[in-house]
């Protein structure tokens, strides 16, 4: 067996059916029945049972990089599918044959709803404009419609790829405004409300702690104490920020490209176009959405991608900060820290009882560190417009919307297997704060700072506590003690 | 249609059929059955058709994060299999039951050859050691065993997925050795044939380039000559040292972490082990592997692995220089450099001829742009490693994997769709050289420097060539001038 | 000279008044004269022209990393200056001695006005919470104010570095403090006002180039025109759009941990002494601060550092685009775009007339790719951090501040070397223009698409001009030609 | 005092001579005296004490960019002296006049040796190319020789800067072979060295630790034991791994651009000028160094350099690892792991004996964060290379030596504040050891699988040992739990 190749290309994109499937891969392949499509290059045979056309087909063919894994994703799909039917309600509007253009919608419904998702099979790595792309939902679209008006797929009668499909438009601006739809509903709808129920567990978490008081580390070593609730209220606020700083990117990222055409010009489309075209899709999404002020921005760069991303990119940051606190927190159980108990999802070892794993955490530090990956990608690549396009917009979308769903999803199942099911020990909490030798601090005004520092040292050198070090010193009795050294008196400002 | 929500989570892992053909789902829904699989956690409903078991079930019931097109990659799958077939020889050789040892083997050899690999659900960002993918492994062979052997799937007996397929193993060693094993087979059997590929092709045009003189341009100004075969011996060079970085990362990246178990000690493990298994490993793939000399760091870091990363950014890098290059010099057709005249693969326009995007180099950008971000995570997830484990092993090894396979396909695709099609506009190259000034520098010698600034200043402003300023001037008869400017005589050094 | 060590340790940070001017060692070495400080650890000898005191002195022999050009940016030690200012001001209200006080806000003047700069040595590769650097402070305004009421330097009498410089606050508060005033000021009284400079001298040449119709440039191929200030009105929307991301990261950015002492609780410090430093800090710098709503976030994270430097991460973005075209459109004067002239600095080559290097261009892009690098080295420090504290402070101001000016320097510099020098050639411009092929595309819809792609194959076959082909095939007559294919109606949308 | 700018511009580069000792700017305005230089452009005001000529001080007016702590970093300018003086040695062969050559070797010579440091101003965001560095050079050195030889400095007689100097150069060969000398010499005679101690220390550690047995964590949890001197062992495989990083970079490092002159073919020099400056390199700098094969790919990309970042990137990574173990197990003193004391080398705080801050492992963890930083800057500016010549040299070379500096003051700070004096806490890690349930993995080939959970169990819940749980259920006797867990039997692998 030398010379084992362990990556078996395992799907055939020059018959693309087959990585629909790839375990019953053989099955299909004695079945498929192909139609000839075509474009400007000459004729093409498609699947009979796939909508797209000869450009889509041509892309399968000379791109074959990466796999059904890197193919676009989903949102921006059904993003398309949404600028699609806008486009053709204002089309319409200006003259569109309403047949056709009911047509187009019905068949754009199918896009939006996800039903024909198998229909896209183009991968990020191929025209950096995405016009294949287009070009496939153009396909796509038509087809079905053309089936749904009761003609022959592959006719491009009655309903045109180009002429009624794409109607007013260009790749170069429909491409940048379905990668903002995407990205404005994926923040809108999945992380905004994610982030929002791992805020909420954690302010639950922080209030249900608010009276434990415990030991503070500050470089890792020993400080002055404060409640476990003030320590999650930290990350309470991190989560609340991060909201807020996604929220604040989308005014410029609901600025949509549509309308710019080929170069921004808005050459081969209709005063007013854009604008109407913007009120559509916030109408068909329920979110606001602006034309841009300036097309010609609009399609060379992807600053406001960029700057979106990097909102994600603290949002990852934070994530990791909290998480990496809670794994360490929650490390034991016995030669750790152990102040918390995380749920136990699975199991951690076979032999050892008590042994559970923080993979929730795991998986979390794992997520931000992809994204803080992701942001050198995105900005590599919107860096590097050139003239009148930037032509690395799917890799921009793809680690874009990559992002979301990661920290989407990460929070939600941080939430849900981790953060709601926390708990305190307070027995070892409380062992811990009466061990430590910072309460030290408080006597200063009483014992002054000399004998202060005599009781704390004899305590480190001896291994004993405080309260041993200064009864036995015979600086306080026991009792003075207790009365004095409160860790409760510790938590906040004075009283000016 | 107010809140529509773009993004439809279309897999519901908790039913992991669903994801396997998502536009099949409802099909599958009504026909499931299902077997009942334990853990110590307890009992869990598993697919009937599926071979994985409770632990498998439960991580994808616990990290339903990113989605189908998350799952760890196939080569890492595979070199699982390689691994456990390789351990099961050893176990073998250390008393294991034979005929268990066989079937295990038999089922490996299924796992290798990716007939299996639908059975390997489980994503990224799951634990941050991979435990449940080795146990998804474990669980997979031993049913297949049990299957090969005449049991019941489910019953652990004859073949227990702990006991007999991860004997003398943990994940702490068996996650980090198929990291490796992956790594190395798909730099050796992918991308270094894909460079391999690259680099001869561009060295085939670096050839029939090589007596084609034009300008050279250094700060994108035009600057002395050279030959457009000079020009791609740089790229040549360029694709031939990364070559050879990546073979120079191979050494350690060879090294295995198997015989270290749970923390790096070998505790439950054999002396000699894991000598043995390298040795086995090396024998099916074909490859060189050795143990590591120090399990420890090879457990609770992945420095190999990003040192490998770094080679893959350099190849990167030298990637989008080079794609960069031939786009620029391709650009066109009227109203750019024009120089090359790069392959029509697709429509670029319904309306103009002549224009051809240049989409190949477009996706090797990305492709690189991509593999730039992958740097960093990889580097941020390296550096995170704790005390005896590193727990960034999935994302870690997804990157360096995606990066290996996006640069392999890449140069496959941009070798075959563009640079053996690339031809030298030659009439358009001497047209520029003849145009430009900068071929007085070799008339200083004989003319003096004043009167030659005079000349290419005359040209410069008259925008005339600098044949007819120097004749003109009367510096020169115009057969003097032919004469002595000759492009070809700075293309080398001078004589000593 | 075999073991020649090109780096020589030029400066002896043991001997710190050494790298205070390089040059000119040997002289101070000899008169350098010593004073005694002391510190909880012990006595340590400082140059008796030094203001700073033991753990200042301390912390140079404890971390000769990097040198002098790794030493704490100025900006943040003038925020130190201004905090410990606004703290003494607020101590005088909760009842520290008013000579004290006065003496202190006098001496933190100077750390101010910059006169003191030289005495705050450290790098930022110390401690983690920038203690020392703290300290720093402390010592150099307890000995200057000392000094200012005749007191001697090293005495701590009037004025305690601790007691009375420190009073009420912790490392762990005032260093975070400064980074967010430091950042704060630089963003508003520096890189505003240079994007704002840039952004305006851009916005002139849009104006001054709005009749200038060019051929416009999608994936570098010749696509449909536009005019030359449609195209730097893409670059007046990047900027403006990265004035206001800047704008828009300050509400958080303008949080500070003042008042949160060591831990986040406060102790230590009095209620209110926290909204009252923000108000005396908004005060002394003419800027809008707030106390920050949840102290623990503002010690344990930075991410509003992080997203901060997000935005400076787009503007480099920007910036990168921007100059990018613009040189490429310079590049020539023979074999490039030419469509601009670039300002002629210095001498591009001492033979070649007409040969400018785009030297403000590349200046420009090394910045951007120095942003784009930092933004990777801050998000890493802005994850990790640890409970109480994130100790990765130093590192984390010294990446913004270098940001902020590099992008702020380049951009002026670029504005007033580049951008109000460019010159159109205008010749150029329309020589291109006409000899593009895209202009066909206008004629559609008089002669139908077969009729005008016969002529531009025609055109793109024989090397002649549009107009050739289309009368050469007797489709227009020249007149006809030149009143049907005019850019000027291609640069806006159809009226409706 | 409204509008405070924090940021005083505290440099007049247009003055250079200002920066030399910003603290005595006054004085030194008043006296400064001026020459005049001239250069194609015209004439301009040099200061009379500076060798630098006109060219130089054009750039310092045109590149007011990030100030003094931008200037191009001394091992830069100290391999350009290098690579100055091979050349006019070489240049001697070649026909140049000896008593001129001589001058040059000896002026260049104060240039190795870091004399004339203060005579090259210029920062890293000029020229692309380091043109101006190369003029400085030549300037400087025409300058000082000119002095040697008796002449006036200004009047390029009898050392002429261009002719002489740079005879059989270009800035475009001359800057990328500095860059690989320099960067080659601080690998090997500052790093290297630094790394080696690093690792001896750690080895020494490793040592001394290697009879201490502690419990392993994995995901932070509890695990099976190890010795302490294994942990350690990790670390040293780490380093050691790394110093062959950096060896394996150096063969493609050590080729050497020079000889490829303008564009790489080497136009204006003579045939083995580039092998005979690369032997004399290798000559003075006692390093290995050889002619680039192919310069085109010399002066076009920086892969070499990337390359070597990418080492430098893995060091980051092995040393963020270690550093933040060290900090982890030496966090305490009573509330965290406290498994090892690190050296005490300043006041942590004034209240609290004990407490010792890891403030060495905190600066090399800043340290790491910033060279993952500079790689991805290195990555952007080494893949944005154009035709003939990449122009971000100098932002790569900054990067690139900075990093290696970075690392190898913290890698001897690290190893001499921190690492020799670490200290085991040997009854604190024999203690959690004890306490630790893991022990229980060895009972259960002895009591079976069921007894020992039983027993752990028992011990967790009730918060017991082992010992504890196991006699008190009748299992064992305390002599038969001390015989058979013993954690000394789990640091091996089991003979076979």
């Amino acid at each position: 067996m030398a010379g084992l190749r362990l990556y078996t290309r395992c799907v055939n994109l020059r018959n693309p059916t087959r990585y629909l499937n790839f375990s019953s891969t053989t099955r299909f392949m004695s079945e498929q029945s192909y139609r000839t499509e075509r474009d400007t290059f000459g004729e093409l045979r498609v699947p009979s049972d796939r909508y797209w056309g000869a450009q889509t087909q041509r892309s399968l063919q000379n791109f074959d990089i990466g796999g059904p894994t890197e193919r676009l994703p989903p949102p921006l799909i059904k993003a398309f599918g949404v600028l699609k039917k806008a486009a053709s309600i204002v089309n319409a509007e200006y003259g569109l044959d309403p047949k056709i253009a009911g047509a187009i919608q019905q068949a754009a419904d199918d896009v939006i709803s996800g039903k024909l998702i198998d229909h896209f099979p183009l991968v990020v790595f191929q025209t950096g404009s995405g016009t294949q792309s287009n070009m496939n939902c153009n396909e796509v679209i038509s087809n079905r419609a053309i089936e749904i008006l009761g003609g022959e797929k592959g006719s491009k009668k009655p309903v045109h790829p180009n002429d009624h499909v794409n109607m007013s438009q260009s790749s170069n601006d429909t491409f940048p405004t379905a990668m903002h739809v995407a990205a404005v509903t994926e923040i809108s709808r999945n992380l905004i409300p994610a982030l929002t129920e791992l805020r909420d567990a954690l302010e639950e978490k922080s209030k249900a702690f608010e009276h434990i008081i415990k030991i503070g580390r500050t470089h890792l070593q020993d400080a002055t104490p404060l409640t476990l609730g003030q320590e999650f209220s930290g990350y309470v606020q991190q989560v609340t920020n991060g909201i807020d700083r996604v929220k604040d990117v989308l005014p410029r990222l609901s600025k949509l490209a549509q309308g710019g055409t080929a170069v921004g010009t808005g050459l081969n489309t209709k005063k007013g176009f854009d604008v109407k075209v913007a009120a559509e899709i916030s109408k068909l999404t329920g979110l606001e959405f602006q034309t841009a002020p300036n097309k010609f921005e609009a399609l060379a760069c992807h600053d406001a991608l960029v700057e979106a991303h990097g909102a994600l990119n603290v949002i990852a940051c934070s994530l990791m900060k909290i998480a990496n606190d809670i794994r360490f927190l929650g490390s034991g159980p016995r030669c750790g820290f152990g102040e918390l108990s995380l749920p136990e999802n699975e199991p951690g070892s076979s032999i050892m009882p008590g042994k559970v794993n923080p993979t929730q955490c795991e998986a979390v530090t794992m997520v931000a560190a992809q994204v803080m990956g992701n942001q050198t990608a995105v900005s590599v690549a919107g860096a590097n417009g050139q003239f009148e396009l930037n032509v690395f917009k799917p890799v921009i979308i793809k680690n874009v919307l990559q992002s979301i769903r990661l920290l989407s999803d990460a929070s939600r199942s941080f939430t849900k297997h981790c953060v709601v099911g926390i708990q305190a020990n307070e027995q070892r909490i409380s062992h811990l704060l009466n061990e430590s030798l910072m309460l030290a601090t408080i006597l200063n005004s009483h014992l002054g700072y000399d004998n202060v520092a005599k009781a704390a040292k004899k305590a480190h050198k001896e291994g004993t506590t405080l309260k041993v070090a200064t009864t036995s010193l015979g600086f306080l009795t026991p009792e003075e003690f207790d009365q004095k050294v409160r860790p409760e008196l510790m938590l906040y400002p004075d009283e000016a």
